[in-house]
């Protein structure tokens, strides 16, 4: 069982605005409120590990991917893994996650350290989405936490045909960034070597002369794109 | 649902001695055996992805993720999530399950093009053990899949406290592979950028010269680690 910080009588008191709101957010009545509670603290409010979200985050990224991918796997029964694996990647990302937690209003209900301005830019909301979903599933099972995901995400901010547009080819993404930027691009080859009996080629991108991703696959295309990949998510673009 | 193969009637005829091989290692009887029949298909056999176990294996690898992340969770209550995520990669890794897939005797059960030697070597065990959880799940549900996985992976496989003690500096783990194989190994930097307002180290593994593996991160230690652990991996060391 999850461990019960003391903290907890402070502002969960049946019937508060704050326990109404989550209430509405999750669409049921919680059944160990502590867990909610725990969901939505921020490491800046309680810096003890088992005070604050970050263990539940850990265990709500591992239930998100796993409900996300079964939906995949129905919605495209005719798909390859690498195509489903795309997919969950476009669903679940910190970026995406981060809006959806915004936008269900997880700044209000959440303790946070409200003058460290600099959390304001960091993913927090996200990860607390995250950890709620592992609080559900504590308290709930597998199949109602499902159910959220689909009521609250899925259905209402994931547009799945507009994410099936998206530009397949990652490297065109950060090749219009770099050009609107007024950046100077480059995919460079670190090396190509025989691993393992296969040849496998290491490549970087540049900007500007500095290296900013790397990565490396089996062949040179994929590794460029996961070199961009690594650049897009370093650079936060 | 699943796509049903047309191949189905093959050899998993009830009463069959493979039929009873598989119910002794479930466990249980299962309900849509075409499931399994795909779990245990390998692409040498069936190339149609409608017809292996690829996207069982993209379903079962997500399962069987949130199932070992509940079951550290819960095992390690105080332990922060890096310690979480870093024991779930020792469980849940290409040669660990590769390993059970041998174990449990996927081996005999499996469809799989028998005259590819280079097969042998490959995790086509491992990545079949993973669809055979897919399956199990879509069959019966996340409880019966979670019992699946304690009662027949990680109580019978998986020796937790030793994986506990495991060197927590795996560049330890590459230096004395080099020392015994005699390879000259080194750690290259490659480069140190300021990426996003913070430092980020791109360090490269060598060995006999060649690079072999790459990390990067905001520390060079962790960036070295991240490298050893890609060469390990590459290198099936």
């Amino acid at each position: 069982m999850a461990i019960v910080p003391q903290f907890i009588v402070r502002f969960f008191v049946k019937d508060s605005e704050l326990y109404k709101s989550l209430q509405a957010l999750l669409g049921f009545v919680p059944g160990d409120e502590s867990l909610y509670e725990l969901a939505l603290c921020h490491s800046s409010f309680k810096k003890d590990i088992t005070e604050n979200n970050e263990r539940l985050e850990f265990l709500g990224d591992a239930i998100l991917g796993s409900i996300i991918g079964e939906y995949l796997f129905h919605k495209y029964p005719t798909k390859a893994e690498g195509y489903l694996t795309d997919m969950r990647s476009k669903i679940v990302n910190r970026k995406s996650l981060n809006d959806i937690g915004k936008k269900i209003g997880l700044e209000e209900l959440m303790s946070f350290n409200e003058k460290d301005h600099h959390l304001r830019h960091s993913p927090i909301f996200g990860n607390a989405f995250e950890a709620l979903i592992g609080a559900i599933y504590l308290d709930k099972g597998y199949k109602k936490t499902k159910q959220f995901v689909h009521k609250r995400m899925l259905i209402p901010f994931i547009d799945i045909e507009s994410l099936e547009e998206i530009e397949a080819n990652i490297k065109n993404k950060l090749i219009g960034w770099a050009s609107r930027e007024s950046k100077e691009l480059a995919f460079i080859d670190i090396d190509c070597q025989q691993v393992n009996g296969r040849k496998r080629f290491f490549v970087g991108v540049q900007i500007d002369g500095e290296v900013v991703g790397n990565g490396n696959a089996m062949t040179k295309k994929e590794a460029s794109k996961l070199a961009a990949k690594n650049a897009i998510e370093l650079l936060n673009i």
